[in-house]
């Protein structure tokens, strides 16, 4: 048998181990061609590009590597470790031994744990309740079928924006929620649906885990770089793999399946992998056409906005202030609104990486790139409180949303009332179509993992079989417990309905309403 | 000079006269083509479908001749009236000598103007704050450049949900407001800019001026069907005109541009319009790659949803019990929203032509054609209390979800948080390549008249001219005028304060707070 994929870009990139690859390519293309090929069957993979790796890219420079995409992976990400670790690519831990920083109004606090601490006590309920009302309300939705999540509707025609502004009660709180949505999938709370962020964040094991370095989705990188993962796979599929082929058109025929590129190849298959983000298949010409319903999705499914920059220093100056350099800044005027250190593992190479994220990096894209590395610099000055972040010795900076062959990232996002009538086409073959796409998985959807979790299950419907990609941890990870505190203070509004009831009944009614509503009793 | 201009699909088709033309086309594509021609210089129009008029689409069986996408014109329309008077193509009167039927909580209320009348005095306040509060919103919006609104982030953050639970008071004129934005815009209230609709309805006059069929938007249609318009230009270009010529690629250079298209042919040109709408420009790869707003802008703007139904019987019966023909109808289970008669001037072929709209069309997609035509007749018989109704003697339809080459009809929407930041690219040229298609119009954009103006506009802009098109009254437009009740009569909750007031204060205060709030002031 002859199976094609193709993933004219990249395909998983900013958050896939997959090369954009075209006819069955794994993780997502290049995933998916390593298990058919594994399986017996011949594979061709046709890649936009002129190189793999798609929204990952790994650069050199001056004996340094950086990975100007997908870069973070982390425990319960199992099936990017798994498939690093046949590889031979290690990982090694971001560095978060010192304290983080939460900028706001003006000040740095610094803090230990995923979140940043309150002292106002009303904001530590609101706080403390909107993170675990997200993660109930994820409970709700079937993470392979979020379309049958019996608030689907309702909550798919609300964005976050109208969610955050119900759950929320402190100004602090919205805007930190803000923050939140900005960084996780690089776009505004008035752009997604509710309904698609909730399945999202439970998807990658919920509030604390996706958010988390130690124990979350940013505790390591791959020593080397993320890109190594498609380019091993790539050197393994040697002769397989071909580069600049962007697909212009996937005609399927009774006997199946003929795809040619934009330069006027044409290759014969029995199935076709696309292995690129829904979006961007809008690349493709179809005979015969998309059912109506794909035919619309692809084009409700707009990719993030990022760019992603990384300042060297001569020395981590900031480990020397007791400061790890994650920084979480509540700024209008700063580009950057979240930092992780980017040192090398050996304290080599010093450097912040820096998000611009969503509007701001629709705004600044119109600067120079010397521009915004001014503007990144003074931010750093202000939040770390030192000029010697003024004096930085290199800077990398990488737009993703200029990137035709990405469309922006990290990934893909459904904007409201989207999710609920499309969601459904999402993975559905069509025909001899078989989608994969990070966009697709039911894991950590956006991320690395969850492109190889999409790539391999395609290729198994390719071959006709069901089960999912093994989930042995691959690195320790520990469970996200909620504390008796988490569980069982009150909302805000629940404190204000038990202090007047307790101030007329003197409590006697007061404590059974103590326990917060933890139901989504609003939409009702 | 040789200019180009593709317009792979149809480009203005529901909603506009041009043909579906690449490389310079008129009307989007084919009205640019036009002008250029007689301007003297050499097009070449590339269609990707086998046929021109793309959202325009008139067939003809067993002697009679149907509009399948875009149809009607009204007073104000002047580019496409215009064209259409240049090429012999004459205008008739849709049917609206009976009265109306508004159809809601299963009951048929007769009424004749633009909007259903209330007898309730509070939704009767209610509608008429409605209308006038969308119109006096959209006169803040400058309708060439809406991001430069001074409220322009603050509305394109919001859905048109979220604003019309805001503005309105009343469960009835909610749901009638859903209704206003399927019919104009085939997608749901929580799906849209509220930015942006806003606009959309301005560029059309207003909410009477599109909503109306005597003196609005769908005061008329073409004798011989709005499918001749692209023809006869197509005629005239004879030769020019390349079907089937799906565009793939655009590749600029310091000599002019090339286009390849899916079969392998290749055109040099000096410059390029596209004519195709924003979304269906994903399906073309660039060299150089578009600049970052653009490449992220023609993710954002998906197609409407509808199928448009034509329901053909022996008589016209629904005549004979006073009724033209025009149902507005709000039934969840009714597939159809809003129809109006479509028998020939002549009274040949009675016909009602009915819209299934937006959530309703991606759903009801799902049933066969012949599932369709009989919860069609089921409502209609319902609505006209008649169980004539249900004996059509021929059934057509057309879904444009599935249309590869359109996207879906009539136009593109700008979902929450996107026309602010992206609408600035919209029009921008990019190098040697000029943007039509109706999307792009400001006056009836995402109808058949701004598709007009759009591909003239872009056939100037290569001609390096400036100017508008003419809007000289080709049909008698009556000025829209709000009656002294409807600028005066004050909204729900100013209604209630002034009776709380009236009754403290014994009126003394209350003459003076009559006036409506007309800023919108629950946004400050």
């Amino acid at each position: 048998m002859h199976v094609h994929a193709f993933s004219n870009f990249v395909t998983n990139c900013y958050s896939m181990c997959s090369l954009n690859s075209s006819c069955t390519g794994y993780s997502e293309g290049l995933s998916a061609a390593k298990l058919l090929k594994e399986a017996g069957l011949t594979v061709v993979v046709l890649e936009a590009r002129d190189r793999v790796g798609g929204r990952t890219y790994t650069v050199t420079f001056e004996n340094n590597y950086v990975d100007l995409g997908g870069a973070y992976v982390g425990p319960t990400q199992n099936c990017i470790l798994r498939l690093a670790r046949e590889l031979g690519v290690k990982t090694y831990l971001v560095n978060e031994k010192e304290r983080l920083i939460h900028y706001t109004k003006g000040k740095a606090y610094p803090f230990r744990g995923p979140f940043p601490p309150a002292w106002n006590p009303v904001v530590y309920l609101d706080y403390n309740n909107l993170w675990r009302t997200l993660d109930s309300l994820g409970k709700e939705i079937p993470a392979n079928a979020p379309w049958t999540c019996r608030y689907a509707e309702q909550w798919d025609n609300m964005t976050m924006k109208e969610l955050i502004d119900k759950v929320c009660w402190t100004r602090t709180a919205k805007d930190f929620a803000r923050l939140f949505v900005n960084v996780n999938v690089t776009s505004e709370p008035h752009e997604v649906s509710a309904l698609w962020f909730l399945w999202y964040i439970k998807l990658c094991g919920g509030t604390k885990r996706i958010f988390s370095t130690s124990n979350g989705g940013q505790e390591r990188k791959f020593v080397g770089g993320s890109g190594q993962i498609s380019e091993k796979i790539a050197e393994q599929l040697k002769g397989s793999v071909k580069l600049k082929q962007p697909v212009v058109r996937v005609s399927q025929h009774p006997g199946g399946v003929s795809v040619e590129t934009l330069t006027g190849e044409k290759y014969q298959g029995a199935y076709v992998i696309s292995a690129i983000p829904p979006g961007l298949t809008m690349n493709i010409h179809y005979e015969p056409e998309l059912p109506p319903i794909r035919n619309q999705l692809i084009q409700r499914v707009p990719m993030g906005s990022i760019i992603k920059c990384m300042m060297y220093y001569q020395k981590a100056f900031w480990k020397d202030k007791g400061y790890c350099g994650t920084m979480m800044i509540e700024d209008e005027n700063s580009p950057i609104s979240m930092t992780l250190d980017d040192t090398k593992p050996d304290g080599s190479c010093p450097c912040i990486m820096g998000f611009i994220l969503a509007r701001k990096a629709r705004e600044l894209i119109e600067l120079t790139k010397d521009e915004r590395k001014q503007q990144i610099c003074q931010i750093y000055a202000k939040v770390l409180g030192t000029t010697e972040a003024l004096k930085p010795v290199h800077y990398e900076e990488k737009d993703w949303c200029g990137e035709q062959y990405s469309g922006g990232c990290y990934s893909a996002y459904f904007p409201p009332g989207t999710f609920f009538q499309f969601s459904r086409a999402l993975r559905k073959p069509f025909g001899r179509l078989f989608f994969a796409g990070t966009e697709t998985a039911t894991k950590w959807s956006g991320y690395m993992d969850g492109a190889v979790q999409a790539g391999e299950r395609a290729a198994r419907e390719v071959c006709g079989e069901a089960g999912s990609s093994t989930s042995i941890a691959e690195v320790p990870s520990q469970p996200i417990r909620e504390s008796f505190l988490e569980q069982w203070l009150p909302s805000v509004p629940a404190f204000l309905s038990v202090m007047t009831i307790s101030t007329v009944f003197l409590g006697a009614l007061g404590l059974s309403l103590v326990k917060p509503s933890m139901r989504p009793h609003f939409f009702k």
